[in-house]
C-alpha cells in the first residue's frame, strides 16, 4: 500500500472499479427485496437516474439486473418490434459490434456504419444512410466506446436522429454519471448505463432510461421473460417492486454510490475529477515514452489505451503481475484491432493514486531497463 | 433486537434471505473481474458446485448472473432446440407456471401437466403423457414449489424420464444446498438454482448445472446473447472467465458462502438445520391455531405456507408491519389462488430466531386479542 492513497488496492479498469469504503459498507445489510424500504430505495435509485440524465419528464428508469449488455440487450429487445424494426448501428469499438451480435441473436433487422476504431461516425454518412432507408426506425450508438476510449458525437449524431425522426439509443454505459447528458435536449429515446461504472457502485445492476412514448409502445416486443423492460416497467410503476429478487445488496450499494456522487458535487466535479486522473495518466505515460492510442482530441477522460511497445523485451502480462503484487490492478483484456493495452482513470480513485501507479510503472520499466526508446511502438 | 439470536434483523422470507456476517463482509472487496485470482475463484465456485450436485463427472457448472428466473430462462433456451424442441412443463405452482411463460416468450413448443398447488405430480401421469407423445425431448418440474413449499417427487420423475429417455431439468432453486441430490444417479440433464437461497449467499447469481453431451449439443440454440450458456460455457472453459462483467462482489460471498456450508458439514446438516426450524416454526403455528396450506407429507423444510385467517380481525399487513419493527422480516408476497401467507425457515437463522419471531407473533396477537378461535381458516 502507498501512503499517498486511502485505497490497499486500485482497480485500474473499465469496470469493475474502485470502489469506496461506504458503497462496500453499504453491501453489508441483507434487505427484504419486497419491503417497504427496499420499493423506496428503489423508487429514489429511478427518479434520480432520471434526474441525472435530464429526463425528469417524459422518461422512466427502467433497473435490469445482469452485466451492461443485459441492459443493451434487454432494450434492443423491448424497443425494436420483432417484424418490421430496423436498426442502424454505428460501431467503431467492441461495444458497437456487440449490439450487432445481440441483434443477430434476437433475429432484428440491422444496418452498420463502421467506422475505424480511432475514428468518430461521421453524421452526413448518418445521414445520407438514413436518407436512403426509410424502414430504419431505430439508430443505436455508444458514447464512448471502452474498447479504445474514444468519445463518439453523440449531440451531432442526435440532431440528425432528430432531422430524420428516427429513435435514438445511446449505450452510456461507460460515460454516464462523468459526462453531462440532456435526454430530453437530445430528444434522445433511450439511455443505457450500469451501476458500477462512473456511478461507482457495485457492478451486476443495469438500467435503461426511455421515452415514456416508446416504452407504452413496446409491448410484446421482447422475446425473453427476463429482459422484457416493457413487462419489468409495468409492473414496477404498479407495485415498486422488481418482477423477479433483485441483487439486494447491489441495489443498496447503487444507492449509497448516488448519494456520493451529489455529495461530491454531482456530474460536472465527477468528470473534472476523471479529467484531472486521465491528464495525469496520459502525461506521465507519455512522459515515460509510450505511444496513445488516440489523439488527446478524441480521448474521453474514462480509460486510455496504450500502443503496446514493440521491444519484444516489454512484456505486459508481466508488468501486470509485478503491479498487481502492489495493490495496483490493470486491465488485462484487450479489444482493439492492434496491440494495445488499457488503464482506467475511473472510480473512487484522484490523481494521487494515478501517481502512485506511475510511480509503480517506472519503477517496473527501471527494475527491466527499459527506457524511453524501448517504448515506441515501432 | 432478541437476545436469542446473533442477528439484529431477520429475514423469514424464500430470498434473499438472512446471510452470515463473514458472507458479508466477503461482499466488501473489490475485485478485477479478468484477474487471476477472480478466475481461479470462478474455477472454485464451479466445481464445487458440481460435487454437490454429485455431478463431479460429465456435467459443467455455468454461473448466470440475474436472478433465478434469468437462469432458467438461460437454461430452457440453451437446451430446447428452436424448432424440435418440445418441453414437458410439470406445473403445482408459481414457478412452474413461470417456465410456461418463459417457453411463451421464447417460442418454444411446450405442453402442460398441471396439478392442485397441494399435489405433487403423479409419475404415472408423465409417463401416460411421454407414451403419447414423442416430441416431448424433455420435461421441466420444480423440486421444492416455493408458492406452497410443496416438495415435488424429483426422483420418481426422473425414472420416468430415463425410462422414456427424455431429458430432465430440475429447477431446484429453493432445494438446491438443503436437499440432497444426484444428478448422475437421477440421470438428470440439468439443475437450476441461486446463490442466494440454501446457498446463502447473496442474490444476483444462478448457475445451471448441465450434461456436458447436452450442453455441446446446444450450440446456437439461444435466441438471447446474454442468457446463452452453450456461449459462455466456452468462453469460461476456455478463458476462466466470464464473458461479461461479472458481479464480483456477489461471486465473492458465494465463494465464502459455500466455505461455510463445509464447515456446517455439507447438505445433511445444512438441511438438519433447516428442518428442525421447519419443524419449530410449524408446531408453534399451529399451537397458535393457524392453519397450514400442506400436509407435513409434503411440506419441503424450505417455507411453511399458512391459510390466512377468516376473522376479518386478523390483517396480516398489519401484523407483518409489527413484526417489521422488532426487525423480522416476513414475506409480504402471497402466490398461491388460496388466501395465505408464508414464512421462510432458511438462511442464516436457528431454530433460536424461530422461537424469537413465534414469541413476537404471539404477542402480536394477544395485543391484538386474536385468539386461536380467530385463526381458523374457515
Amino acid at each position: 500500500m502507498n501512503k499517498n492513497t486511502r485505497h490497499g488496492q486500485i482497480l485500474l479498469t473499465p469496470g469493475p472499479l474502485t470502489t469506496s469504503d461506504r458503497v462496500r459498507a453499504a453491501l453489508t445489510r441483507d434487505w427484504g427485496s419486497r419491503d417497504k424500504a427496499f420499493i423506496a430505495m428503489t423508487a429514489r435509485i429511478r427518479e434520480t437516474l432520471c434526474r441525472l440524465a435530464g429526463a425528469e419528464e417524459g422518461y422512466s428508469c427502467i433497473p435490469v439486473q445482469g452485466s451492461g449488455t443485459f441492459a443493451v440487450e434487454a432494450t434492443l429487445g423491448t424497443l425494436l418490434p420483432r417484424a418490421d424494426g430496423k436498426c442502424l448501428i454505428l460501431i467503431n469499438g467492441a461495444y458497437g459490434k456487440r449490439m450487432a451480435k445481440i441483434c443477430d441473436y434476437l433475429g432484428r433487422a440491422y444496418e452498420v456504419y463502421e467506422t475505424a476504431e480511432d475514428t468518430p461516425p461521421d453524421p452526413e454518412a448518418v445521414s445520407d444512410i438514413l436518407s436512403a432507408d426509410e424502414k430504419i426506425s431505430l439508430i443505436a450508438m455508444v458514447h464512448c466506446e471502452t474498447t479504445s476510449g474514444i468519445l463518439n458525437p453523440v449531440r451531432k449524431i442526435a440532431a440528425v436522429a432528430r432531422e430524420f425522426d428516427r429513435k435514438l439509443i445511446i449505450d452510456a454505459m461507460s460515460s454516464f454519471g462523468a459526462l453531462p447528458i440532456d435526454l430530453a435536449e437530445l430528444g434522445a429515446t433511450a439511455l443505457i448505463a450500469s451501476a458500477n461504472k462512473c456511478l461507482q457502485g457495485a457492478p451486476g445492476l443495469g438500467y435503461a432510461i426511455i421515452e415514456n412514448a416508446a416504452l407504452a409502445a413496446s409491448k410484446d416486443n421482447a422475446a425473453s421473460l427476463s429482459l422484457d423492460l416493457h413487462d419489468q416497467a409495468e409492473y414496477m410503476d404498479r407495485s415498486g417492486q422488481w418482477r423477479f429478487t433483485p441483487p439486494t445488496h447491489v441495489v443498496a450499494a447503487l444507492d449509497q454510490a448516488m448519494a456520493e456522487l451529489a455529495e461530491e458535487g454531482g456530474i460536472e466535479a465527477r468528470g473534472s475529477r476523471y479529467q484531472a486522473n486521465c491528464d495525469r495518466l496520459v502525461s506521465g505515460l507519455t512522459e515515460m515514452g509510450f505511444e496513445l492510442f488516440l489523439p488527446s482530441s478524441l480521448q474521453a477522460p474514462i480509460i486510455v489505451t496504450i500502443r503496446t511497445p514493440a521491444d519484444p523485451a516489454f512484456d505486459f502480462s508481466d508488468m501486470y503481475d509485478a503491479l498487481n503484487e502492489k495493490g495496483i490492478i490493470l486491465y488485462p483484456g484487450a479489444v482493439t484491432q492492434e496491440k494495445t493495452f488499457r488503464i482506467g482513470c475511473i472510480g473512487d480513485i484522484g490523481p494521487e493514486d494515478i501517481a502512485w501507479a506511475l510511480e509503480e510503472i517506472a519503477a517496473y520499466l527501471s527494475a527491466k531497463g527499459l527506457g524511453a526508446e524501448a517504448l515506441k511502438a515501432g
